[in-house]
């Protein structure tokens, strides 16, 4: 789960091309750095690492993956309710399965609890870990409790099972890409918050009660031949720049495309505004995806009416690497918005 | 993982009588009560949830655990170094899939980081995590980094094959209840550095580098029929009333068979304090099983030449409820010491 920005909005793009296997900055560098050294002896069971959205582990069987979220850096005690607070940390978690198509088996959730929250606060985080897991047809199989001389962790790690699982890294030139629902909501709703302002109720959902797409994922798998797939956690630049790095393509999109969550208000903010938003807001638990062309426009009405969001065609794979925005002209210019990046802010 | 106690010493007992499936305290009537709430619906592949030291899914093949560690909670940053932070927290989470006799296939880990950590250090404590995963064999799977306002927190998730995992509720009246290696040195580090003392080299390695008995547990998977297994992680009297509870029997344990610690001082603590950090301390991560009379007797020897540690018939299983002290003339007494919990000493 990436944090919200200490400054309110989320911040214009230090990273003109998004060039690396995870993307840039500090949180990532320190992930490429461990995971640079090699392990030994290599795990009998795993066939992929990190650096996707899960570890497939067993005969690419079963995915895992865990999302840690803490207080004061994801979520502020007084914009949510115990059972948000769970619900959210579970299906932040959750997403990262349905960015594999892997069907949700369970979640275990550790919890740092203040002094105060050992009681029925804890129980009403945990009703809300549970209600998610269920949401996706899984269970809460565990997890650990312990005192916090600080804020309140969660950490919540799920199991589920791949029987095809999409990575990253299968983009090819002449793709399509694609999205489902709307983007911003989420980051829109923190700001709003962060300035003491109340969001619509149709955004702040979007931040308190996320639904990771589950369904979504595993129903285009059926039908459509999906060449990558990852859910949006960072924001799309982000976001399709990790499949752009997987890939070793480039991946350009249409600015007019974004599908922009209709619940950001028109005014006073800016159509650039609103664009920077649900380019970089993060943490809608959208889908990115790619497919050969016409692949998902033959399922695309009846995704829509099965689930009731739009699934959308924001953009292209091209060859070259990074991510940009299409011209007029039939050229591209690299995009200036980044993803959040944890430890950005700080010093 | 438990955490250390405020005062520095393990408590003595408020609970003559260990009763419940998972023990008493506030932290178990915690779980307890989210536990009781009802899954709906039944996660499809979970055939052992909450409640044994792993969740065990997939067709009972694989099983899962995860163990949070707390600065300031579990361990103070000036006792350790960051790969001993990793390994601590590694090993903690890996000793859940010992007690099941499950192969570790892999880790998982979330680490929440003040922002002084987030460059080597933490690069360094994920040495130690993937040193203490690839000890037993095992490899770094995944994790999430994030910042942290406050204390420095580990959430270690582990993954492993469970061939045919051992519970804690098989023990049957009759059985011999054995232990391995030496147990109360790693309580009495904690207390040593509590107090500003120096522990012994020999004590302070098994609270810093604690060794998981993952392949000791898979040795004995092997050669005897255990009827149950759980790791030492709360203290003796703790653990092995977990077992008593989730078998339904009683456990009578030989006052003077437990295998205290060689690195504690004789003097100037009394062997009745030697014998609390062996019955209470916890985390020595030890295994405690049961199994037919005279079926661990027959490969002792064995064990003990291949691993370099004691296998100590401390007890044995009757019928009833709770552990108990047996007396010279063949009965018993209730035991007074408890294992530790979080939040008893909080207001």
């Amino acid at each position: 789960m990436r944090g919200f920005p200490e400054g309110g909005r989320p911040g214009a793009g230090e990273y003109p091309e998004l060039q690396s296997e995870l993307g840039p900055g500090r949180e990532f560098d320190l992930i490429r750095s461990f995971l640079r050294r090699p392990a030994h002896p290599r795990p009998a069971g795993e066939t992929l690492g990190p650096g996707d959205d899960c570890a497939v582990v067993i005969g690419e069987r079963i995915a895992i993956s865990c999302d840690m979220s803490v207080e004061g850096v994801h979520f502020r005690r007084e914009w949510l309710s115990a059972e948000e607070i769970g619900w959210r940390a579970t299906s932040a978690a959750l997403s990262d399965l349905a960015a594999m198509a892997a069907r949700p088996i369970g979640v275990l959730a550790s919890c740092a609890l203040p002094d105060g929250d050992a009681g029925e606060f804890a129980v009403r985080l945990m009703s809300g870990v549970r209600a998610a897991a269920e949401r996706v047809g899984g269970g809460v199989l565990g997890g650990d409790l312990t005192r916090s001389p600080g804020p309140l962790v969660v950490d919540v790690t799920v199991i589920g099972e791949a029987r095809s699982p999409v990575r990253r890294s299968g983009a090819r030139a002449g793709d399509e890409v694609w999205v489902t629902g709307a983007l911003g909501g989420s980051a829109y709703a923190v700001a709003a918050l962060l300035e003491n302002r109340r969001p619509l109720p149709e955004a702040r959902v979007r931040f308190a009660r996320p639904a990771p797409r589950t369904g979504e994922a595993l129903w285009l798998l059926d039908r459509v031949a999906l060449t990558s797939l990852i859910d949006i956690s960072d924001g799309l630049a982000g976001d399709a720049g990790h499949i752009a790095a997987a890939s070793g393509v480039a991946i350009v999109l249409d600015r007019s495309a974004i599908p922009v969550d209709p619940s950001l208000p028109a005014d006073p903010d800016s159509s650039e505004e609103r664009l920077r938003y649900a380019m970089a807001g993060g943490e809608d638990y959208e889908l990115c995806l790619s497919a050969a062309p016409g692949a998902v426009a033959a399922v695309r009405e009846a995704f829509e009416s099965e689930f009731g969001i739009a699934l959308t065609r924001v953009g292209e794979v091209e060859p070259g690497r990074g991510v940009f925005w299409g011209t007029s002209d039939g050229g591209r210019v690299p995009l200036a918005i980044s993803g959040f990046q944890h430890f950005r802010e700080s010093h």
